[in-house]
Formats: C-alpha cells, sequence, structure tokens
C-alpha cells in the first residue's frame, strides 16, 4: 500500500517520502510527511500544507523552514502533490494546467475527469491513510500557497467539520474571476460557471453565515507579481465582512511570491494553528 | 561591476543574488547575499558559506532556514557559488570534478588551471568586493557543508587572521586521504602529494601549534552515507589534539548529509559565530 521512499532525520524528528497507489486519482502519488519528536510516544496533530503551481510535494519541506517550529509545537505536517503525475496522466505545456496544476478540483471534463479528482484526495482519502499509518489524530489544520492557498481555504469552506483552523499564503482567493482559475476552471469544470462557485473561496465565504466558521489566517506580500491580477485579497475580506468571517488578513510591505516570504511568516502560521490544535 | 539579479524580502532584510566579472576565475560568477534588517543602519559581519559538490548559491540560501537567526543576531551571510561557471569552462561529466566541484583550491593542472582558483577567489577577491559594495565590516568566519566544510576549515587554518570564527557541517577533513579529495586533487594539483597537504585540513590543524587557533566548531550526522569512506571526522578531532586547537565536534545519532541535517544546527552554528562576531 505504501512504499518508503526516503527519511531525513530533522530537528529531532522526521521527514519522510512515501509513494502509493490512489484510488481517487486512479495512479501513482507521492506525498511527504515530518514528524515530529512528540510522535514517537504519542498521537499528534497533522496539518495539511497544499502547494502551488509546478511544486510537488518537495518544495513547502525543502524550503520553508516549518520543521523546527513543528517539533517544538508537535504538529505533523503532510504535504501531497499538486496533481496527479505519470505517464498515462492527462497533461498540457502550459505550467498552470495539468501536472503540477490540479487547482485542488474534481474534474468533470475530459480528458481531465480520468485522474485529476484533486478535491476527493485531499479531503478524503489522503487523510484516512495519513490516519491509519502514522502516529496522528483526527485533529486538522489545513494551509497552502497559492493555488494551494485556495485549495486550503476552499477545502476548509466546504468541510469546517474537518479542520481547526485554516490559513493560507499569498492565495488565489476568487478563481472564477481571475485569469489562473478562469483557465483551469473552463479545462477541468467546463463553461458552465455556476460550477465553478463550489470552488472558489470567495463566494463560499460570503454565504457562510449560519454555518461553522473556522479561525482563518492569510498572509500577502505587497511586492508580489501576481497581487492585482490573479490573487486580490481584498475581495476575500469583502466576501469575509458580508458573512462575518473571523478572518485575520496580513499585508507585508516589500515581500514577494518566493518561499523567502513564506519562510518569515510559517512560523506564525504554525503557532496559530497551535492555539486551536 | 556587479549586476544585480535578483531581491527577496526575508525576515525583515534581503536576500539578493548578483553576477560579477572575476578575474581570479577568469570568468563571470554569481553570489547571494543575505543580508539582515541591521544592515539598513549599520555595518555588519559576514559569515561566508562554501557549499558541497554540486552546488550553487541557492542551495544554502534555500535550504537551511538560516536567515531568521541572521536577522535576530545580525549577521550578513553571503553564499558564492561552487566553482567557475560558464561554456568556455573547463569541465567533466562526473559530478565530482569540474564545475560545480571547485574543492576551493587554486589549480595548477591543465585544463583546470585557466580557471580554477576557487581558493584565491573565496579568501581574497570576493570579500573585498563585499566590503566595497555592501554595508559589512571586514569581521568575518567562515563555514560550510561536505565540499565546502572541506574549503571553510582549510581557508581558516591558512589564515586564521582574517577570520574570528569557523565551523563546518560533514566536512571533508582529510581530503589526501580520501577517494574524493584525491580525485580532486590529482586533477587540480597534479600528482606530487606534497602539494596536496596545504589544502589538507588535518595536515593543517596538526601542525597549527604556535599560529593563531580560531574557535571551531563541527558537527556531523551519524547516519550520513559519506562518513566511513569520505568524512572520517575522528581524523580531524586527532589532529586537534595533537595541536591543542579549539575543536568542537558533535555527532548526531540519525542525521544524515541532507539539507535537513544542516537546517536542524544552523541555529547552534550562528550562535556560536556571534560570540566571536
Amino acid at each position: 500500500m505504501l512504499s518508503h521512499l526516503s527519511s531525513n532525520k530533522s530537528f529531532g524528528g522526521w521527514h519522510k517520502q512515501y509513494q502509493h497507489r490512489s484510488d481517487v486519482l486512479n495512479c501513482n502519488m507521492r506525498f511527504a510527511i515530518y514528524l515530529p519528536p512528540q510522535a514517537e510516544t504519542q498521537k499528534v496533530p497533522v496539518l495539511y500544507w497544499l502547494s502551488g503551481l509546478t511544486c510537488t510535494d518537495e518544495n513547502f519541506m525543502q524550503k520553508a523552514g516549518a520543521q523546527s517550529i513543528a517539533a517544538e509545537l508537535g504538529i505533523a505536517i503532510v504535504a501531497p502533490d499538486t496533481s496527479p503525475r505519470g505517464d498515462e496522466v492527462a497533461n498540457d505545456e502550459a505550467y498552470d494546467l495539468g501536472q503540477g496544476a490540479g487547482f485542488y478540483v474534481n474534474a468533470t471534463q475530459a480528458p481531465w475527469d480520468k485522474h485529476f479528482h484533486m478535491y476527493d484526495y485531499v479531503v478524503n482519502e489522503l487523510p484516512a491513510l495519513i490516519e491509519a499509518e502514522f502516529p496522528v489524530t483526527d485533529v486538522r489544520a489545513i494551509s497552502g500557497h497559492s493555488m494551494g492557498g485556495h485549495g486550503a481555504l476552499m477545502i476548509a469552506l466546504r468541510n469546517p467539520e474537518r479542520y481547526r483552523s485554516v490559513s493560507a499564503f499569498s492565495p488565489i482567493v476568487n478563481p472564477s474571476q481571475v485569469p489562473w482559475g478562469q483557465k483551469a476552471f473552463s479545462a477541468y469544470l467546463g463553461g458552465d460557471k455556476t460550477a465553478w462557485q463550489q470552488y472558489d473561496s470567495c463566494a463560499l465565504m460570503a454565504t457562510s453565515a449560519g454555518s461553522v466558521q473556522l479561525p482563518a489566517l492569510v498572509d500577502q506580500g505587497l511586492s508580489d507579481d501576481f497581487l492585482p491580477e490573479q490573487l486580490q485579497p481584498q475581495a476575500l475580506l469583502n466576501a469575509a465582512e458580508a458573512s462575518g468571517y473571523p478572518l485575520t488578513l496580513n499585508q507585508h510591505l516589500g515581500y514577494d511570491h518566493s518561499y523567502y516570504f513564506i519562510a518569515s511568516y510559517i512560523e506564525a502560521h504554525l503557532r496559530f494553528h497551535a492555539k486551536w490544535l
């Protein structure tokens, strides 16, 4: 079931990579897990990290510098890949469609519908596997960057009973209104834009009054090249105001879209989640 | 002279990449610098970081997680490339010879002698450039990993007046006696092994009694695949005992040769250097 690929000791815990057969994605998938030292003697809660366009399980684990704080707080971190992968999986030459660009949706359009079901994978299949195979509890938080920030917010908004808290760096908050999202949703979901709304964090948050609302933290760099066209965090703030959602949006002068930004604020995100885990 | 390539805000300071023409290497070179927030108002000391085989200026800056501590301590970090580069520079198909594998020596043998003078570059040309162009003092420390750990120890042992302290992760301490070093030194320095001794940290440290001796810290993972054949830190400990060198060697169960190990202990190295800077 679970094939072990690598292990690296890290801050007294372990970074590990595994491969497994995913039923919902219909292909082999790789993920990484960081197990803090506390996991040697007790079950620990899990933060799921969803990465951005072109990333694999490796970018966050190598570049974010999260392990030192996760080891202190006793939180496991799971980083899935960003799409189904493999020779038999549909792809596109563009970096923002196909492999590496799953957008955390369940595709309904050919050729993508055969494998691109990242929503079901992240919400159900992967946590079930993680909770069966590793010393973790079913207490979960979720976070991500850019396309993965969209995934984290959207999944938490649709499944608030499954998570304690949600955060994002530089998320695509309103994919149905910006080029990255419109391109991906047209391909994966088709031209009927009503089907897009279930994957649009602004639409979901704006209509969340009366539902369970999770503590939510978003950090955005103000020198991010993608800010004006693709990210537009003000739209999420407007949606939060419309529904009374407990969102904190921090905007940072000078920071860009890179992992240098994520690394600078990952400690704050982990401490935020730890309050609720 | 100095061509700016990129800037990323990081922990209140700046990670920047530059290209410049190196006279001693006879080619264009790239380096990275991390300037902590303190450098906006005062000159700060510099830690030079020498990377290992196949690395560029990017590996340490992206993976070590050093910026958070450097920002706290007010230390700049400079990461040069690991060799001369370019189409006109001699190379070899092996990962451990030629471009990416300069071994921090001044090559005397063709075809390497035209460009491979990393010793002079790291000891003289690069610090002169850094101290002329950036808000830094001439107070320096030096550290590195694997081949770069060899470089840091060897350069500090030969130039103790230029540095306040030296440290290394998983260094090649006795290159004249192990396969990586023998291959590189044969190519760059020729078959006369007496010429190798000036680049061998064990040989230099063993004969350092009576010279200025620097505070020295070495960390080694005990699950490092390269430990028995290539690294052999016990040889350095023996040399330190022979000369009374103030070396601390920490050996860590379970840790390997990767940046996951470096990240786990980089804070300790930065705090060690900060005591002397």
